[in-house]
């Protein structure tokens, strides 16, 4: 086994854009077991927008990262040694290991490991629609949107880990769901593969009019539920187009990450359609993930709910990985791959 | 009686602000009763912001008012001669009239015509706490902002119908309720007449970040529950104290009725704050007016809730009041008298 585990420290804080120089690479010894501990090998790194947020020191929903420490995220891998009864060399597990190749665990630490069934289900999923991405959308479509049959349903960032999820599991509740995605290929996956039935390229669409023109083209009956990943433009847009009592759930906000202001243009809409808009980060409702993810690992097992993700090589590749997802250069949902 | 009924029309639609212009005074002859009819002498009538959208063309939240026709509005009154069993001359009633003196009623239609009680109840009440804005302010509070004790709950336009008895709710329910109103002496009466914990001058803080930081210190815990009758600087200001998991009734956004854009400046802390939005008009929501106006009936008659009018005189001085109102220069209920 290797004696070196490389990590990806948060070197400094973004003024405005993150860049590369905001992450250091840095190799760390592997430190010996104590009881009740567990090594994990890192397989895959899960990047997820959320993470740009935690780099920054202002107000967030979660506490900043720390300078000079390993940065957060999702991680899937086997266990490689361990010194906790309830794990086994070989175990598959689920965790939030960080950017790094390798994380010792505290087996006892409720909730810090969970064991996970490769049989059906490819482990890399389990960091993407069977896993944070996949429940983030069941609840703010199932909790927030509340979908019924005949209704529209959009979503931003529709090819992506969280939109994806969206978009199908609408479509399963007999819902028109109109994706919003950048460039002809998502959009064409979007429809094509995915099932939507319309997708709207917001690259094509560059500016607020033209944008607001497609959508409503592919929108004709109007916007009952939306689900918000990117804000700005998008929102706007979208706004103009809801239903009286139309719910919007707002899991994101990329196109603010940087700081930049990104005012809504209209917000009196909320009161004239009489609209619910919520914000929600699916960490703080534990109590569905049980049921989430008990359909979400079904629909997967049986080929019924696709996805797709861009997988970065190896541990140095994380940061540039990173920066690309925050620009939608991403496909699908973004891994690293580390073994 | 009279034989002339004399009525405010709207004569045109405004183009920004709205002016006398576009209202128009108009005497009308009395028409025979037919059988079923009733005929209410009208002895207030209410000036509302929401009849500012109704001017509109553009999409309200109900129809626009035609032209022409008699500006909409809840009238009090008493029949004055009727051809329906069900009413007699005297009773005290309320109803939709309209801006004019008398109005003729189909004493069949449901929820048109409803006879009220005067003995421990004023009649103009009916049109204030005890009517629409008194209902408006409850719905609001309660099945919107949902407070609890010890939460502090935020309303702006603090000292008028609807913002006057959302902050006594409030803190009947144990809350610190905070105003925010215009000049002093509203300040004054919100806090010592009517016992709000504090009021925050939003004319004695007229830039944004004064306006802020009057609101920090009126809030030295954030802000739990919010009911939004302006929107503007103070939404923005609001957004940023909500505590996590704070709710947000947006009633009324009276700063952008005469059209202008009125952005909302950081919409990404409805995420990072997980706050819920949501608006509403209360005629949508009958279910609950039997229930809110049982409690607000019986508080105004123990002398419990407390609400101020501002009254003008005669048909002819609506469309000044009205316009008043949409500039905070009544202090409390805006009224015509008419009897």
């Amino acid at each position: 086994m290797n004696t070196v585990n490389r990590q990806v420290q948060l070197a400094s804080r973004p003024k405005g854009e993150a860049n590369a120089e905001n992450f250091r690479l840095v190799e760390t010894a592997m430190p010996t077991l104590a009881d009740g501990q567990v090594r994990v090998q890192h397989h895959y790194l899960s990047l997820d927008p959320y993470m740009r947020g935690r780099m920054d020191e202002s107000k967030s929903y979660a506490a900043s990262q720390p300078l000079g420490e390993v940065m957060i995220g999702g991680t899937v891998g086997a266990v490689v040694e361990s010194r906790h009864p309830g794990f086994n060399v070989g175990d598959k597990v689920v965790g939030m290991g960080g950017w790094q190749e390798y994380s010792v665990v505290d087996g006892n630490a409720r909730g810090a490991l969970r064991k996970v069934d490769t049989t059906h289900i490819p482990l890399s999923a389990y960091l993407g629609a069977v896993g944070m991405p996949g429940v983030t959308a069941w609840y703010g479509l199932m909790k927030i949107c509340m979908p019924k049959a005949g209704e529209t349903v959009v979503v931003s960032a529709a090819s992506g880990a969280v939109g994806s999820v969206v978009g199908q599991l609408a479509e399963a509740r007999g819902c028109r769901a109109v994706g919003i995605a950048g460039g002809p290929d998502k959009c064409r996956y979007v429809v094509e593969e995915l099932g939507f039935d319309a997708c709207v390229d917001y690259k094509a669409h560059a500016d607020p009019k033209a944008f607001y023109l497609a959508l409503k083209e592919a929108t004709p009956d109007g916007i009952d539920g939306h689900f918000e990943n990117v804000g700005g433009m998008i929102l706007d847009a979208v706004l103009r187009r809801m239903n009286a009592f139309g719910r919007i759930a707002l899991c994101g906000m990329i196109s603010g990450y940087d700081g930049e202001s990104i005012p809504l243009t209209h917000p009196q809409l909320i009161l004239v359609s009489r609209l619910k808009l919520e914000g929600f980060i699916v960490s703080e409702h534990m109590e569905v993930w049980p049921e989430a993810l008990k359909e979400l690992g079904t629909l997967v097992a049986l080929g019924k709910l696709k996805y797709r993700e861009s997988v970065a090589q190896g541990i140095a590749a994380a940061p540039e990985a990173f920066l690309g997802l925050l620009k939608g250069r991403n496909f699908g949902k973004q891994l690293v791959k580390l073994v």
